[in-house]
């Protein structure tokens, strides 16, 4: 039997358009001689919808195409990702499901059990749980369908689960010659390590060969790497689908596979190519063309105009200096050697003139007080509102430049630099920032290495250095891991070696930011906890 | 026996705050003769402390002060809401807890059954649902205790359940004397008298007198009226705490009370108790002693300024009037007025000059090029730019001003007017901005009648008009009302008697904007569905 795996690209709420696709992926299928078309998770509504699922048209819509894609089914089998109604009076009344259709119709459906309601998912906030199980068949193969979370609960693979049953074991038991788990799993660093071995142990633990199909492709702040996969029931890899594009795959069962040795991409190739994509994505999704950024002569703007070149070309990128009497002499030099080498548009305005106007009109309120931190904001903003006055002008989307050691610890200014549409790298580290740096730079020079290897300095006021406010970023971002992403507290940090004092400080900064962070531009999540839809803490509140 | 009903305003966080608090509170209830004490849900740690659950530190200092109260309750018995551990290796491993301490124990622990995860709520997030229930004994009263949505969900009550189980019909069914609800409800318009009426019919089916004891005061963006009740065992109201201040009500079971006829006060005035509250809260706990807006001499900053004045004070509230060379002459003379009628500080600052030097700034850019909504854009952001360099400079918070039919249709500039730490009236249509200013004035004219009946206009080129670009806000924020609040769609919203191409229109604008409102500041919600953390769409979506 012929398997074709469709790891699609979907847009969320765009029925229509993921129709289309699927569509067209089923006639694809059906030319390769394939018996069985399988699609990702709410492929047909694009993952994840969040509120949209609030909406009953949209629900009712969903299911009408979901009944279309069964009429696909008269040549072939399709596995697809969609919603289905509950028809109690209790609860949401919608399922997340993995619907079986052939001979033109839907002949069985897989609702989810285990719904992730942690970091970016809510999905107990859309959908009710099902404990009902049942085998899908195609020709005399018992297919045991599941979805996403189903299948990370195993026992045998987690120390802590998070939930009480796994429902893999309790389809298992219905005796499947095949599992198919439909995901849609956004990215992040090292995941695609976990899964790889966790499917391969559920393949080999229930000796039943398994398929993963991912979703691929972003939808605002979520990537969704693909790299679908087959095992066999000795959990050997047999077969993966491209990772960051889509992909059609077919899987012949009576065909004899090499084991794949599979060793994943380095972090820094996989943040690299999700960046890309992530950029890609959002602007074609959204209906911009054309993005600009404010070049400061720094690392993390030449980084991403670099990726915003890599994303959309060099003709789509716009990158602004912005000098004052701070900015250094190289900062411009540097910056135009970095337009050069990426091909990409530049244009200069001084803000000398407005800053200048700015304190000339606030110097009755601020008469005998000194210059502080407000100046350089000032600075900031004015650079902010130009950026936007040409995003507002010209239909560019203006991209923010801010790290998350910057917006982890407050070190940006909100309404200026933190200003955007999207903000590329607001999930990286900065030394994440330098790695990918060099990691660009491998073969040949594409970012200035005057830029990389300068003291960094966001050139506000004069010889200023970032590491006059905030300790240096090789410790700094250590604790910052540890305290975001590792959810360690004071102690526990301090207790791993770093000084008591840094902790403090550091600790203190992420606290007393979260004002600003709420507003921030959406990012790209690459770790496993970023800033935004996933990480809620309160504005106010008194813990430390 | 003597119950005292304990309605306290705690901090997210807060731990020692919040047990200082219940401390003082348990004093005075032995100091008038109570046997027992009730506290609100999760008063040991404040509602709703969010990803602070994630800490375990935190939970563990929480727990540490839970015990610290219960060596409160030698001569009292003390209810109080915490968080307790689960002892499996499964799930979140923390219960949202009601506690019974007496004799200085922990004597008895129930725990939450009914995990509310919709709108604001994401309490799946953190903990684990009990399906245990237990009687708590003081003296020889049986208290069948519950957690705020435990009551919520009587079949009796709601046509449409979200939950397939009455957590109150089983603890009904162990024989309490008496039954507890431990909440933090938050306000929103029309709530007291459905928890009124809900809460009368349990005591009445049951047959069983019950109290309800309700958080009060604001986190963030949330507020909690309190107006804590007693209810006779025929479901009569016989005892009602103060709402939107704290409280401590004796109830005193041999007691007779007179019945109490209660109609909860009219929208306008619990939104405009709701408001002042809301922004006191966020100030004091946030320590901001301080705020200032831009004053545009229309209603939105008017309204904003009065609040503000009734929240914290005539000296603490400073405006700052910011014309151009289109703000109408009324602009000036009118708000001055309004600061002459509230006593605030009022200041003055310009933006020609600036406006004038960022064209030139621009003119190359813009060479050849007409003016359009950029122009529009820049003077709402230099506005924007000098308001937080005043924040910035003397440690002001800075208040913004839109409504909600303003963000809900974008009609606001990003990084402009929509600058600030907080957004007090970010949840009112317009229409119920009037109806506000109008009950404000009811005695005497705080607001002056010139704001309140001129033509709405943002006043950002000549001879501008809010209807110029959006539908008569009466029509307006019907629409919005029935899109964003009753979640109904375009069809069923045409077919109440609105104009097609009207609400096409306004659909369209709602849904285009929500990469606006993710960056905007938080608000105080008070209708059923705000924007912010209880309505989450995706930005990059393709649903109509």
């Amino acid at each position: 039997m012929k398997i074709a795996l469709a790891q699609i690209n979907t847009t969320v709420g765009n029925l229509i358009g993921n129709f289309n696709k699927i569509k067209q992926n089923v006639n694809t299928a059906i030319h390769l001689g394939a018996n069985i078309i399988i699609f990702p998770e709410l492929s047909i509504l694009g993952y994840p919808p969040l509120d949209l699922l609030d909406k009953q048209t949209f629900i009712d819509e969903s299911i009408e195409y979901l009944l279309e894609v069964s009429k696909l089914s008269d040549k072939i089998g399709i596995v697809v990702g969609g919603v289905t109604r509950d028809t109690d009076q209790v609860g949401t009344n919608i399922f997340n499901s993995a619907v079986f259709c052939t001979n033109g119709k839907i002949v069985n459906v897989h609702n989810k059990s285990l719904l992730p309601n942690y970091d970016v998912f809510d999905e107990v906030r859309y959908f009710e749980t099902s404990k009902d199980y049942s085998i899908s068949k195609i020709n005399t193969c018992k297919m045991g369908v599941s979805i996403c979370e189903d299948a990370w609960n195993d026992k045998d693979f987690w120390v802590h689960r998070k939930y009480d049953f796994d429902p893999i074991e309790k389809i298992n038991s219905l005796g499947p010659d095949l599992l198919i788990n439909i995901s849609a799993s956004p990215f992040s660093i090292g995941k695609e390590k976990i899964r790889t071995q966790m499917f391969s142990q559920i393949a080999r633990k229930h000796s039943t060969p398994l398929i993963y199909i991912n979703q691929v492709g972003a939808n605002t702040d979520l990537i969704f790497d693909g790299g679908s996969k087959v095992f066999d029931r000795n959990g050997n890899l047999i077969l993966i689908s491209n990772r960051f594009e889509e992909d059609l795959k077919i899987y012949d069962t009576e065909k004899n596979y090499n084991l794949i040795q599979y060793e994943p991409p380095s972090d820094i190739e996989d943040i690299f190519e999700a960046l890309i994509l992530g950029i890609r994505d959002y602007c074609r999704k959204t209906g911009f063309e054309k993005v600009l950024l404010g070049l400061s002569g720094g690392i993390d703007s030449a980084l991403v105009a670099t990726l915003a070149k890599f994303a959309l070309g060099e003709e789509n990128v716009l990158c602004v200096m912005m000098p004052s009497q701070f900015s250094s002499e190289g900062s411009i030099a540097h910056s135009k050697k970095l337009i050069n080498n990426l091909g990409v548009q530049g244009t200069t305005i001084p803000i000398e003139t407005l800053f200048n106007q700015f304190k000339e009109s606030l110097k009755n309120e601020f008469k005998n007080l000194k210059e502080d931190v407000t100046e350089e904001n000032l600075q900031s903003r004015i650079r902010g509102t130009l950026l936007m006055s040409l995003s507002n002008k010209f239909g560019y989307l203006l991209l923010a430049t801010g790290n998350k050691s910057e917006l982890a610890t407050g070190y940006a200014t909100l309404y200026g630099d933190m200003c955007g549409g999207l903000a590329p790298i607001s999930d990286l580290y900065k030394t994440t920032v330098y790695e990918l740096a060099k990691y660009i730079n491998r073969n040949s020079e594409v970012i200035p290495n005057e830029i990389i290897n300068k003291i960094p300095s966001a050139e506000l006021k004069p010889n200023q250095s970032d590491q006059d406010t905030l300790p240096p970023y090789d410790v700094l971002d250590k604790i910052l891991y540890q305290y975001i992403e590792e959810a360690k507290e004071l102690d526990e940090i301090i207790s791993m070696g770093f000084e008591r004092l840094i902790v403090e400080k550091t600790l203190k900064m992420v606290d007393r930011s979260e004002y600003k962070r709420k507003q921030a531009a959406p990012g790209l999540k690459v770790t496993s906890k970023a800033f935004g839809t996933g990480r809620r803490f309160p504005i106010v509140q008194g813990w430390r």
